[in-house]
């Protein structure tokens, strides 16, 4: 590993900015079940009560909402959003309790990533740009 | 989170398979510096010593392929692959040494993030399905 930090560190460019990144998400018999997309979807529909205003917040389609919302709800034992039936607007929704807590279970496991990532990239910057 | 876990706990279905996944890659100066396409395409190039053919065996074209390394080169001090001008096949191509031991680098990245992944599924799972 020595030798592999010393040809790197001639290599790459000192002035620029590397950064470790990466994206995270909860699967569900290996399809996804809860990720960035579907978190954002819940929270304003929890925000609206309502799949088409939350749909229209995100710039997608009502349907592809509706399919987000519906995918989800089959991925579960009791339904992550409770759908309201009539309306003008297609009836409205609720977030179960249960949703609103793994909302924050992802915000936390989120967290912890994020300090993972810190950790990574202090450490890429380490062992390539510092002198000791 | 005793109470966030109680409800979860009745609302998942304890007989699928929930798993934390994820994809990890190197920024730099905000813009993809080394990831997992990346990294095939050098190996493919490493193996082949020519973009066609590695491009080939990726099922992406030739122009793509060369915009990859074109990027990749520019975001270094020296380029990570050595192209060969002439020839039928636009020429031969080469890693460089520091090529080879930035993807040993990815790879040993790849499995602390694996090992992250992991930790979190089991996690996962304790928190949601055991009883204690």
């Amino acid at each position: 590993m020595e030798d592999n930090r010393e040809n790197l560190k001639k290599i790459l460019n000192e002035s620029g900015d590397y950064s470790v990144v990466g994206s995270l998400w909860i699967e569900y018999n290996e399809e996804k079940f809860f990720g960035p997309g579907r978190i954002e979807l819940l929270q304003h529909i929890d925000e609206t009560g309502s799949i088409s205003k939350a749909a229209k917040e995100m710039k997608m389609s009502y349907k592809k909402a509706w399919n987000m919302i519906n995918e989800l709800n089959s991925q579960t034992r009791i339904p992550f959003v409770i759908l309201k039936t009539g309306g003008k607007e297609g009836g409205g929704a609720v977030l179960s309790e249960a949703a609103r807590d793994m909302i924050v279970y992802a915000q936390e496991l989120r967290m912890r990533f994020q300090e993972f990532l810190k950790i990574e990239t202090n450490k890429f910057k380490k062992d390539f740009f510092q002198t000791f």
